[in-house]
């Protein structure tokens, strides 16, 4: 999606986000065995305020061949107000998610991290899918790195850190 | 997304959808003028019981040519039971949906329709989004031809008619 287009000035500050990213992370939660994935993810626009999201991850075995699919999701990330986040987010396992925090630049550092924190506001599901309570995610950008945490609540489980992946621009 | 994998036998019922499809539509709401719009849509899979969905419209003028992006939407299409359908989507206008109703193959007429109908059981809105209460659609496919219609209660409006498109497989 990302073209000759000019990123809508409502969402200059998302601009770290922009093309492709590949890595690998891993999860974890008390229902399942810990798993390591490989994750490709893409921020496109078409010069509207908002980008357009989607993330799939495959497994990863000891040889570190990416294997059968595991997770996807696809939404849209929006920035209504300086400084606040907006991410909207469909699931093949049939929920949908309302994501609302904030996204800012950090530059303490010695290279400029763009910090994206959001939250379950609404969580939606089918009537097959399983309870998802509530989650968080922390996305961090830095020049061509860009890692992220999710934590949730789920199938009656305490709310817990769930999945951390490291990503690289490619 | 459409690969050489075989499709999950979980959603046989969903082959007719799969591929790309391109049309043209209308749509009305009292609180907009009636517009035109060129419509893509593609359905994918990864060898797992979901389909991937993608849609986006652009505005159709007197000359018949594309331009700008108007809307666009991503989810996934579920059939957890036979003659079930769940849909869950995520709007770049901040509204996420789960859609849940039917898909059952119509044999009445010379060649088989594959029907479509679901409504809204849950709709998600980000605080900056405006307020959609209900939501409807019907789809249609018939050999390489896709009709669909969709019906919305939004921003205080009655329930009612909003948009009608026609699609052909590219």
């Amino acid at each position: 999606m990302a073209g000759p287009l000019p990123l809508h000035e409502g969402i200059s500050i998302l601009e770290p986000l922009l093309g492709t990213w590949t890595g690998e992370g891993s999860g974890e939660y008390p229902t399942i065995p810990t798993f390591r994935f490989s994750e490709t993810v893409t921020f496109g626009h078409v010069g509207k305020p908002f980008l357009a999201y989607h993330q799939a991850t495959r497994e990863l075995d000891e040889t570190g061949e990416p294997g059968r699919p595991l997770h996807a999701e696809s939404g849209y990330w929006r920035t209504p107000e300086l400084g606040l986040a907006e991410i909207v987010l469909a699931h093949p396992t049939g929920i949908t998610e309302v994501l609302e925090g904030f996204a800012a630049p950090n530059s303490a550092g010695e290279t400029d991290t763009l910090i994206i924190d959001v939250r379950s506001s609404v969580i939606g599901r089918t009537t097959s899918a399983k309870e998802v309570q509530r989650t968080e995610r922390t996305f961090e950008v830095t020049g061509d790195t860009l890692r992220y945490t999710m934590r949730m609540a789920a199938v009656g489980q305490p709310f817990q850190h769930h999945l951390a992946a490291t990503l690289h621009r490619a």
